[in-house]
């Protein structure tokens, strides 16, 4: 298996663009990721595109109108994690010797369902039950907040630090502060969690060249793919603990195990904070914190920009939005322009290592779809 | 890059089967291919699953419900070339050392649109303006015939075959012979082609267990992958030529470069036969013979079982069917059958060596979506 760098990177500013098509989404990320990476169209030898939504053929669509194609194209889909399992499609090939240089997109247009909601299959029978993800998390909030003896109010500092973070972001779709009093005020979406608590729907792209080590250029320095991880949830019918996140847990282990450094070592993290407390289970699932301290963590600053760890300096989903194709690309872009130190006031200072997180696709009511964990190294 | 084999395969038989969900199509395929490999579920280390249609988490929906859960799933989509491109990103993992084992899974329900057209992007302006794909191969077919100064029923010949051969396949959708004259005086679908020179639509599943050849049991022969290649259609504003299928011409000669063989050492070949043009086409393409020979390629009967090289034992599919995302995987399978000598009244004595080629796609108003084609020997 061979060393994969990232060699340039792309992305547009998240938001609510019903008057674009998939290819107007994602074509300005995947000309940003040429430039970037320095190379013109025919060195790129395969794309993988992660697409939930983008429908027959999304990747080869996008290219024609980009002017690239010949090459193999492969379109993934694995619902939150699509994005980031092109990308590890991308690195497997890559490490296998397969190609040199390859190009990830992840995209995603979530207007398109703007007065319907988004489809689902008629043997999705949790969802169809009820068991959307709203109200997923919304359970796993009341039973971890009630296992921490905690309030509502315990999970508005992840919204709160998002936001700030978000209001730095240029890609961001929410650019405005707001205050934990604001995010408990704004109208119930599932108890406990309230609008300012979940991710906004939105549209949006981002885009990657990978190559081989050994293929890219000396002359620049390139963002080290340390560890790429995919699993997908066990399913069991007997009781499980809806505050435990399992499957990031399994996943991180494998992802520090390969990458050869500890959760300790990570100088910044982009984490799948589709809901408040998503981001407080992934703490502990990512071995941040102990189980039953990542409030206490939030709390101290530790996570905040500025502190030892940042977390989603980006605003992550809360605030840079969730079309999700897009959004495991988008981690990875900001991870790479984070080691790059290229991030302007939401730069985390001196960050050389750090990991992004993709997970979701609620099956047997929990997030067991898909979870992606990659660790970067500048 | 390691070598890999195929250590087990199954199939249900394809047809109208309205009344099953994805999972029940998919589900004895499964079972059926991890019996043939004797192996059982956590052997598997990996699960690729091509649809076109089957929405967000397929693969991870099927395999709830197989028991199959905790390892990492990629949902693929390449139009008809699904199945095949879940394949063949399964032969990467397993070549490049990332799994041992991986399961492949091609399923697809066409009988969902029953009443209504296959949806298509609005931004496919060539398919909103008629170019949908009996209207191309319609064109192709005038272009071809008119080179070749061949009327009509030259075409015929292709269904005659396919009807011939899939009456002895008890996984085909059409089990009844037909003669020349019904296939020319069925209805006109697009001039020339008429209803029996289209393939069905219809549902379907296939499944196929890969190993690195150093982790199979010895003990068994086991079908060897010689060649895995997939190519998207390069996009040129330019005159072209519709009779030739360039993106088939460009896959085939990498995959006989690959295998380290030519098309004259093809025992059997499972080609794209959606439309009688296709499969002379593809023979031309595929290089079992040289450009405006098909014909009498096919007149001569080298293509049919009993001949040198027959071409679409199983009836392809205008008699097997083409459930979308199945048939890549369905290709396979019979490949697999083919060269363990399990196929019974349509075996190709003594086959050796087979190519499958899976293609399509319309983009640019021709099959530019993707190309897949493998080669298997026993």
């Amino acid at each position: 298996m061979r060393d994969v760098v990232v060699r340039g990177v792309g992305m547009i500013p998240f938001g609510r663009h019903a008057e674009l098509s998939y290819t107007d989404l994602a074509l300005p990320a995947v000309v940003d990721a040429l430039q970037d990476a320095e190379i013109d169209r025919p060195q790129i030898e395969a794309v993988y595109c992660g697409s939930s939504f983008g429908g027959m053929l999304i990747g080869q669509r996008i290219l024609r109108t980009a002017g690239l194609t010949g090459g193999p194209v492969v379109n993934v889909e694995n619902a939150c994690s699509s994005g980031a399992t092109a990308l590890r499609e991308a690195w497997i090939a890559i490490a296998a010797g397969m190609y040199d240089t390859v190009l990830v997109i992840g995209v995603d247009k979530l207007t398109q369902f703007d007065g319907g909601p988004i489809p689902l299959d008629r043997t999705d029978w949790e969802a169809a039950n009820g068991m959307v993800m709203p109200a997923v998390y919304a359970m796993r909030a009341n039973r971890y907040l009630h296992e921490q003896g905690l309030g509502p109010e315990a999970l508005a500092g992840v919204s709160v630090k998002a936001r700030a973070n978000g209001a730095h972001n240029p890609y961001a779709q929410m650019r405005t502060p707001v205050t934990a009093d604001q995010v408990l005020a704004s109208r119930p979406v599932a108890d406990p969690l309230t609008l300012l608590q979940c991710c906004p729907t939105g549209d949006g792209a981002a885009a990657l060249v990978l190559s081989a080590a050994s293929a890219a250029p000396a002359h620049r320095r390139h963002v080290r793919v340390l560890a790429s991880v995919l699993h997908s949830g066990r399913f069991t019918a007997g009781p499980r603990d809806m505050a435990v996140a399992e499957l990031t847990e399994i996943s991180a282990t494998e992802a520090y195990e390969m990458a050869g450094i500890g959760p300790d070592e990570l100088d910044v993290v982009e984490l799948h904070d589709a809901f408040t407390i998503a981001e407080l289970m992934y703490y502990e699932a990512l071995q941040l914190c102990g189980p039953g301290e990542a409030v206490k963590l939030l709390e101290s600053g530790h996570t905040s920009l500025g502190g030892a760890q940042p977390v989603n300096p980006s605003g992550g989903l809360l605030a840079r939005g969730h079309p999700i194709g897009a959004t495991g690309a988008a981690q990875a872009v900001e991870m790479v322009w984070q080691l790059r130190g290229q991030c302007g006031p939401r730069q985390v200072a001196g960050a050389r290592v750090g990991l992004t997180h993709a997970t979701g696709g609620g099956l047997s009511g929990l997030d067991h779809g898909a979870c992606t964990i990659h660790v970067f190294a500048a």
